[in-house]
């Protein structure tokens, strides 16, 4: 159901937050080494064969010029998630504008800088709209996210 | 099914663009101001109530420290999408950066500063996720933008 | 009489120095854990109880899209005092720009990128324009502070 | 009761909001052009006697290599709010940044780029500490917030 | 022997300058809106074709997420100067990033934000790696350079 | 064929990869340490004798107010490819914009901060607009980098 | 005395300003424009001559890629005063990081982005470093500018 | 003759780079502690009484919301020159903009971030202007600068 794609395999420090996200909520998902700039064939191949494939959703994620969300979006009508990937300069300010700047009539979904795993959850918010069982696994992610908290707030008191 | 908000009625010059390419879909969707500041009980009731009132996607616009998004997609597990609106100073860019940086758990999926249009691309691409009639219009959409980039090409070759 | 709140708890590495300053100046207070995108409905009532739980003041850090000091700014009429906590990409840029640029109406008093003692001392500060006692402590850090840069000084000379 | 000051006159093109705001809450003030750079023992008087003239709090805008706010908050106990006020260049980001990251132990209660409004709403929320009309006062404007939020809600669905 | 295309009609504002640097060096080109979001195929086409038409080196404008230079460059082995467009907000700096940051293996010869006539030249620079007579329009040029400023030196020291 | 050079011997670190990259392709090149700043005539001598000393292209690093490339750019009608190094603080940023930012009629074709490698393939780009053979291994590089991410892709399809 | 150069004529729109401010101190100058990318030789030989001729002191305003206060430093031991000019984008912060940036050994005196005025006034404390009329009238003009900030507090009392 | 001050003792890890090269070229200095918003009487006495008591320059390095430079600028007719001191976050963005973007009337001759040894020299720049020894010293330190450049290009020779 979702597409996980990056521009190179270190990348994948930062994306497999969303591959695991993705597990963690039953989504059928695949994974695929995809460059904008080196297989950019493959990549073209990839936007437009998704839909048929069975995809609802693309993942993306890139770093520097990053292009590979915004050239799959250009591809498909299906929505693309991107992901800024921090590199070693710039703290991914860079990443970020390449992926959210994108003109009027090809959008990109843009994610923080290194936010795969909500990339991820974006994306199963967009399967949720009309999957309730999704969308109730959501809810409860949800009420984890605020137990969570309780118990951190809870700790944070016996250390004070 | 879209719930179309703003923090400020002088958000409406930015967001229009979102309601008109809705209304170009045959998206049903509505429009409010709700500020995340000055009528905060208001904005938690609209997130609160959003999956039950039957709305299956928000979109949000919000400038400067832009927190209306972020705090819709605390309140619902809809997909949010935000649109950081320009003000007078920085150029949107801390528009951008107070929608975009949300913490891991509660996306948003941002657009460009100022792409309402977008927003609202997003908004139908989500839900045509299970709509095969909004699907083809994406198509369609896709076409009609090619075309007018080959008409604008032939244009400004007679210009030369 | 002041209310120590923060988005994580990962935050209190930063945040601790008000509590410390707090303690130094004698001035009770509490510390919480409070979430705006993770608990929405705990930081809604934190903010509306505050007063009438007899807090004067409310200290708020939190870093990327940090909302947690304007949403307790728009739900008390109690001073809020924000503390930009720097994240592990764009050295807090994020975080200070989404807590200074609030719109007009629901402001933040903000202090410099992690500099939570001094939100400590503008909490002080503040009740101390009703508090004769901590004015005349102030008045004594100020003294301490200006004979720490002389020993420092004097420190400095030997070594040259 | 609140101290109204700026680097140079032109900045009151920002910083009259703030006047017009502390008499909107009934709220005594002075307004002073007093400048760090060019008249520095003037700049030192004001801050040293503000206190003992009766001032509670203070309200300092300056724009560029902003350095009133801070010299004032180092020479007083009293909170010192700042406004970084933009010049016609770089949009403030230079301002904000001379006032907002002043060092531990001297802070500046910085508020939003040209936010003189939100400099005087904190200066009252200060003095509301110990000032239960003041607070009642702050009670009502923040429900007029919400109101004219309201209103112009309805305005806008009839322009739709 | 140049192509010069661009993303939009809108770019031609900025980009004429290029084609009127090559006119008056009198070197061939071509002119095409070529659109890497909405025309992806034909852009491709374009790359994948340049060199067998018998272009030698290709000149891309394009603004925000720009993506046009760095894509026809990931489709050819000829040079490819980018030239980032500036839009409404962020004077450009989004689109320098998108094009300047490539990734090692697919460079793109960035000039200055809005430097058409610049990229003309570098275009012209390498044609002459290996043709004399432009070559000695580049000398020419450069002394003509010389002598305006020498002409504008002049006609400064008669108004001062 | 290719004049190599950088400010300070410590940007080799940097630099080094595109004396590696031109070494791979068989292309003559020589290195220097030509300082703008230190060495202003060796550097003048150098632009303006590259030509009839048979360079053809001209590769030039540099950091901080980096004007080496600008500055050879000036005296000599080669193309000139710049690499902002960057150094200890601002991520380059401030090496980047004194390279790209050059005046009209001065281009330096840029290349990302620290990106000496796709400085080399420039420069290749360049020679072998009039060099079947280096065409050729553009190609062939062109292809290897695809292979490269397709390896790499099934590589991480062994660890998901 | 002192040596007043500019990249282009253009910039006399904002170097006039420290042509005024000589004049209004008495203080012998010329004015030249040398630019370093277009009249490389001239600008070297500037430098080069700049002490024989008597100068003691040069200001160089340059915008964009701005080298020509850099380069001056680098061809004689005179100080040297740069004045980032802002050109149309980026709001002169590309002039001021290629102007202040400069490598260990080579330094330039950098003033505000358009500060020519502030660049006269430190040419003028150089001088007058060996020139006590020029000291004197330091002071003089020091005491006029807190003349004119109480002149203008005056007048803004009576526009309350 | 030359005034070394700081606003910390921790900025000596930046600022002794000045001492050294004051002693290198054997000029009479002092080095002191002076806070501008820690000790403001003692800066300000420092500012007051610095012609008086023979000093011609005076140099002052600074962080954050960086003042001391400025302040002493106002205090003195001197020449201050001013050092950005990198803090641990923002990499001396906001130590650069708080002390060069000074007022007109009130200079500080601004270096690079954490460039001490650079404020040196222009100090010991501005004492040649009327000290021959001096004025050598520098010639001489120019032609040790090449000659290490030479010798490091030499050394990397044997390196290739």
């Amino acid at each position: 159901l979702v597409g996980l794609v990056m521009g190179s395999d270190s990348d994948f420090a930062v994306m497999s937050a969303a591959a695991q996200t993705l597990r963690d909520f039953g989504v059928a998902h695949e994974v695929q080494v995809v460059s904008a700039h080196r297989t950019p064939e493959k990549m073209l191949d990839y936007g437009r064969s998704a839909q048929s494939r069975g995809l609802k959703v693309i993942i993306a994620g890139a770093g520097g010029a990053a292009h590979l969300p915004g050239m799959l979006a250009a591809m498909t009508t299906l929505p693309v998630v991107g992901v800024p990937v921090p590199l070693g300069l710039l703290d991914g300010l860079d990443s970020l504008l390449s992926i959210v700047q994108m003109p009027a009539g090809v959008p990109v979904a843009t994610v923080s800088i290194g936010g795969a795993k909500n990339a991820a959850l974006i994306a199963i918010k967009i399967l949720a709209t009309s999957d309730d069982t999704l969308r109730q696994r959501l809810e409860d992610y949800s009420v984890q996210l605020a137990d969570l908290v309780e118990q951190k707030n809870r700790d944070l008191q016996t250390r004070l």
